[in-house]
């Protein structure tokens, strides 16, 4: 049964986080050789977890443009393998240093901090072999456009140049933080690799510019509001929910939506986004009714 | 003047470097963002030094098919954006802890641990970027090609399953290394990407099966012999030249091809394996000089 053919959300989001793991699951490295405990690294920390709203963002996307399930998943499982890779280099002791993800060790508790290093690594690499395989798409310049576009997403001017952005900004007086410059930052740290996931169907079906742009748009708004509740849960949420510890940014005096714009206004502020993102969705008529649920779970969300 | 028009190989490496260095130097972000901090430690590692060997095969495969100097450049550029990233990583504290690096201070030194991370992370992506940009080559095919290959070469089949395998063989009893144990990590750690590093140019020319496997048989012995002198200058080097701090592997307790075989058999060996990597380069005739001398070069170097 195909993504288009789910009229709630929660059931589509549960159909894409489990064909996308089981696709995940085959393209993941596994064996007995002596390397193997990197493997094991990258399985254990990109298994078995997460919402997958970056995969179900592709896979909504290409019903759009009848995108086929094999390329869809694929390109949903190399985008869900950069975000764990990113978790687990960002949960490191030089960086955010964290011990709990989704409810578990981080990847560096259950192994060592080199084999998490290596596993983060290699799921980067992953993805980019996964994107431009032959399977991916029959076409190779589709191939090309995805590796680009993931590749600009994640890289300096996208994720890592983002998270060197929000470790600086720990350094820094929270007083100093504008909300331009958290806007920024956060556009580059999570709203990078959304916009691409809500983007990556069109590349895959060869979708017209407008229709790109529209999805852009609605990635745009739609990564903002996704990020002030990340912060509204960090003070309001409750870890066992989370998956995560709670109420870090505060202990750290950290610059955040919530600790400019106080709570009332950080809610409405992403509720009003959310709203924003769907509209977005106007020249896709219903058949874009999912996204615009996952516009209303994104600021609804618990966890 | 193209690298093809060199007779000698010095000038031939001199080159390769330089002007490789120059379109690394193009294509490395710059700024004063504030995450600049990432880009300038991207800068820092991956350019002024460097024997740039990998770029000079490929280089030197590209003429063999009569490439254009921008593919090759770029492509060799995003070897060495990798390689660069390869090295940043080892270097961690986690990982090799090495404080020197090419005669500096090696990137987590220079700036710090959280930084280095990030800038091995984006050297890797920028590679894949690169790679898959349309300038590199016209035809999308080739440049999917590109990304996969180097993908397999980089990934947890590749270099990061070697560094893995490395880094568990630390933890070992040196005397249950077997030569055939050894072989294999380096095959994958160094191996791999010296022979994508060999065989690119072939597929930037689109060049017959017969030809690329050649060069795969080239980069195949050659890689082996470099390893064995990296281990012979870990014993035999003068610091000051080699660029590093020596004994390590001693110190460690560490199973290299020294430690098995003793010097003398080394030596031989890598003579060997020199000897027959140019015998493969036959069916190019003399177009495949420079290759040949590269195969001398590469176990009479002293750093």
């Amino acid at each position: 049964m195909p993504l288009s053919s789910y009229r709630e959300f929660d059931a589509a989001l549960a159909f894409a986080a489990q064909s996308t793991e089981r696709t995940m699951e085959r393209l993941l490295p596994k064996g007995d050789e002596g390397e193997a405990q990197v493997f094991e690294a990258m399985r254990y920390s990109s298994l078995g977890g997460g919402k997958r709203l970056r995969a179900f963002f592709v896979l909504a996307g290409a019903t759009l443009f009848k995108v086929g399930a094999v390329p869809a998943l694929r390109t949903a499982s190399a985008i869900e393998f950069v975000h764990a890779y990113s978790l687990i280099h960002d949960d490191l002791p030089a960086m955010d240093d964290d011990d709990l993800r989704r409810g578990k060790p981080s990847c560096h508790k259950q192994f060592d901090e080199a084999t998490a290093i290596l596993a983060g690594d290699a799921l980067q690499t992953l993805a980019f072999e996964v994107l431009a395989d032959t399977d991916t798409h029959g076409d190779p310049a589709v191939r090309a456009h995805l590796v680009v576009d993931l590749a600009k997403a994640a890289g300096a001017h996208g994720m890592v140049g983002g998270q060197m952005l929000d470790l600086l900004a720990e350094e820094q007086d929270a007083e100093e933080m504008s909300i331009g410059t958290i806007t920024r930052l956060q556009r580059l740290k999570t709203g990078a690799l959304i916009s691409f996931s809500c983007t990556a169907g069109a590349i895959l079906g060869k979708a017209a510019e407008p229709m790109r742009s529209a999805l852009s748009a609605y990635a745009h708004d739609l990564g903002l509001a996704f990020q002030i509740v990340d912060d509204l849960l960090d003070v309001e949420g409750d870890p066992s929910v989370v998956g995560k510890a709670t109420g870090k940014d505060a202990a750290a005096g950290k610059a955040t939506f919530v600790s400019i714009l106080g709570l009332e206004r950080a809610r409405a502020q992403a509720s009003m986004l959310a709203r924003q993102a769907a509209a977005h969705l106007e020249p896709f008529g219903d058949k874009a009714d999912l996204l615009r649920q996952a516009a209303n779970f994104v600021v609804s969300r618990r966890a």
